[in-house]
């Protein structure tokens, strides 16, 4: 007799069990009700009625490969055969590879890997390394910006999410990033707000204390806070900045990287090389928990004689960085970046600007590869959000309400505050992606009615 | 033409290629030598020279269940062909079926469980727990203890990977736990030391003001810093100051949890519900990163209606949970739990209660279940270290020496400060586990040159 119940077979089965021993992210537990996923392939996953959802929102912004891969699954099983672990102290050949893959396309001389298990972990050990490189400990972060919830990441993180762990890491100060549409600069062009942005960040830098600033630490594209591109000049000028006072710079690109802007890296898209990028996700789609550092040569050297302060158990975990190597191998054969590049101009630009042509409720669309936003208003002219900043109960209501209309389609979208993000994964076909697009359209439709 | 290298494939090639890419965990870069492992199986891993190694140590104490066992190389890829991962805000049987199984044999009414990637971050979610439930700040952690290495969990540690990493999370304080050989209490007895180590906690407490402080976390036995398994009613003592002054207790058996012990818990030793039990490593012997926090219907309770301001990507990632089912599974069916415990008291107590007896290196031996520190001193009366706290370079000769003794012989030793840890794989056979225990004996032989 087992003192241990079997595996839920029913989708009532899964929520019950699910509601009772589950306790969930970011969530009130008795205020959510988790869809139980069945299956999955592609950019499709099924529920236990049998509903199938395109995926819009690739899970997290994570599965760019999209579900079920076979080359992927195929990865994971034979690594398991093979060897699914070893600690950090050894070497591996998956890792080994991994880590020469990842150098191989990252930008100028970042030729090192540190791995994590995820986002968080990796910008923490950024943060780390700056601190000890440069002998400072204060780091600059954006508002509007997620680093993850470990106590250095949230600290930076420049969201709602960040309040409730207050006080933190207290070596944090936050700088205001470009908002073409929502300027903290009073700008009116695209290049007046990148100069405004980096004036602005320096004498900041001036008031706090340049000497005092281990680094910068900055979404290359925001991702969950608005898919912010940067304007013309802003990251090449931060990199001169950082350059100027000794700074380290830190590209975070675990939402942004591995092809979401159809690139390796979104700083490709800028010829920016940052001191030290951190990733996660695409990586490996997350199929296998893996995150990380790559790092720059003068970084490394500054540990080749002492002691990196840090580590954890299953940094290089051999299964997780498998998957890795079979998911760059899958990019570059599939050429899966050029294919980004082309759906991201072709279908999803002129689509969400016409959007916004239509849509009284669409205030600005903006988006690079397959990472997009559209920015709903109650009003062109003002701006003003269709919903409140972090709104929630009634204030949030046109938002449920245009979730609820997209799955009801058959779409799972991917929505934050007043926008909604188009991020599929990038094996996603042209059709399925055109399809969801009209649904897209479809549920806005409904929102046009809280435009004044 | 691929831009990516192929496969290393000889242990010369993954060597150049590691030293070239890869960052390590707490290492300076140029002065480590990473042994590339080729196979593994059970309690033993081969090297490319073929070079088999009894591994001593469970690589860095999670391979509970050993090296590629085939019940959880077939659970990962079963769950690989079913559904490789989901995001945390729905709903998976595996993960429920996880959740429900470790609250089955969580003590108390510890029914719930929030999943991390491994041990650091379930700590940072324990303590984010204990402050919003509390709503007090501060939390208290041991001397000599280690917790992860993010912020918040490298803060508490009490060893010296922390230094580096100062200051870092400002609301932590440390206290003194009980160690009967070292006692920061001039005890002359467990029971003395236990009834000193409460009041010492006690007064600290009070003088820290018992109404700032969020939690208490402790390592239930502590592990790489001793093996420091607590005396009688010492975590009773606790677990009463706690209730005393409205302190969440967080046990952190991310060693010491699922099997090290001969129990599900460490706790159940001593039969102690703490309100917060965090875990990784044996839950599924980190075949997939995974890691997580059991938590009280209480604590629970409190983000019933509010949201947990927490979380990460791979919160309950399938494929992680998959093999945590099938490993509970497993040391349910093949009665693991009851075999650690007999091997650790008719296998290895006797054998290293010997060991102290015939080698005038060893001051003191002392553990439970596979979980065991042989203690070296330079001189049994003045209990003077083998070598000195933290020691490196020439200091720390002797350790080095022992372990080189130990891997000719074809044994991979676990080896902190002055101490010897046996912590093998929990299905180590008893006949390599009496081997290993030969070889640590004619090692220690070698050391008893530098006794006084
Ligand atoms: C830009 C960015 N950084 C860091 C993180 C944190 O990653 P993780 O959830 O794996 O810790 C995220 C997660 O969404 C992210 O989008
Ligand atoms: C007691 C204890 N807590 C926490 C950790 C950190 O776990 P991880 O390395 O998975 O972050 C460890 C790792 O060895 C540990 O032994």
């Amino acid at each position: 007799m087992s003192v241990f119940p079997s595996r839920p077979t029913t989708g009532a089965e899964i929520r019950a069990m699910d509601k009772a021993h589950v306790f969930h992210s970011w969530s009130a537990q008795d205020e959510i009700a988790p869809v139980p996923v069945k299956s999955a392939s592609g950019a499709v996953f099924t529920d236990y009625e049998g509903n199938d959802y395109l995926d819009f929102a690739s899970q997290l912004v994570y599965t760019n490969l999209g579900h079920q891969h076979p080359r992927l699954v195929s990865a994971i099983k034979d690594q398991a055969d093979r060897l699914v672990t070893v600690a950090p102290a050894f070497a591996n050949d998956a890792r080994s590879q991994l880590a020469a893959m990842i150098a191989a396309v990252a930008p100028g001389d970042l030729n090192h890997v540190f791995f994590t298990n995820g986002g968080a972990e990796a910008n923490e050990n950024a943060v780390r390394m700056a601190r000890v490189h440069t002998g400072r400990r204060k780091v600059m972060s954006m508002y509007r910006s997620y680093h993850g919830s470990t106590s250095t990441a949230i600290s930076m993180t420049g969201d709602p999410r960040r309040w409730a762990n207050e006080p933190s890491d207290s070596s944090v100060v936050h700088f205001f990033g470009p908002y073409d549409y929502r300027s903290p600069f009073y700008s009116s062009s695209p290049q007046e707000e990148s100069d405004r942005a980096l004036e602005q960040l320096e004498q900041q830098i001036i008031l706090e204390g340049a000497g005092t600033i281990a680094a910068i630490i900055m979404e290359t594209v925001v991702g969950t806070n608005g898919i912010l591109v940067p304007p013309p000049g802003y990251l090449a000028g931060v990199r001169e900045i950082c350059d100027r006072y000794g700074i380290v710079y830190i590209a975070d690109e675990v939402m942004a990287g591995f092809g979401r802007t159809g690139q390796w890296f979104a700083v490709d898209n800028w010829d920016v090389t940052p001191d030290l990028i951190s990733f996660a996700k695409g990586v490996n789609s997350g199929y296998v928990p893996l995150g990380g550092v790559v790092i720059s040569d003068a970084i490394r050297e500054t540990f080749a004689h002492r002691a990196f302060p840090g580590g954890l158990t299953y940094s290089g975990h051999p299964l997780a960085c498998a998957v890795g190597v079979e998911s760059l191998r899958v990019m570059e054969d599939d050429g899966v970046l050029e294919r980004v590049r082309d759906l991201g101009e072709r279908v999803v630009r002129p689509f969400v600007e016409d959007l916004a042509q239509r849509h009284p409720v669409v205030g600005a669309v903006r988006g690079v590869g397959l990472f997009w936003a559209i920015e709903l208003v109650r009003d062109r002219e003002s701006r003003e959000p269709l919903v409140p900043f972090n709104a929630a109960g009634e204030a949030n209501a046109p938002m449920v309400e245009f979730a609820a209309a997209c799955k009801v389609r058959g779409l799972w979208p991917f929505m934050h505050f007043n926008r909604v993000h188009v991020a599929p994964p990038l094996v996603i076909s042209e059709e399925e992606l055109v399809r969801g697009l009209q649904i897209t359209d479809e549920a806005l439709g409904l929102l046009d009615q809280y435009v004044k």
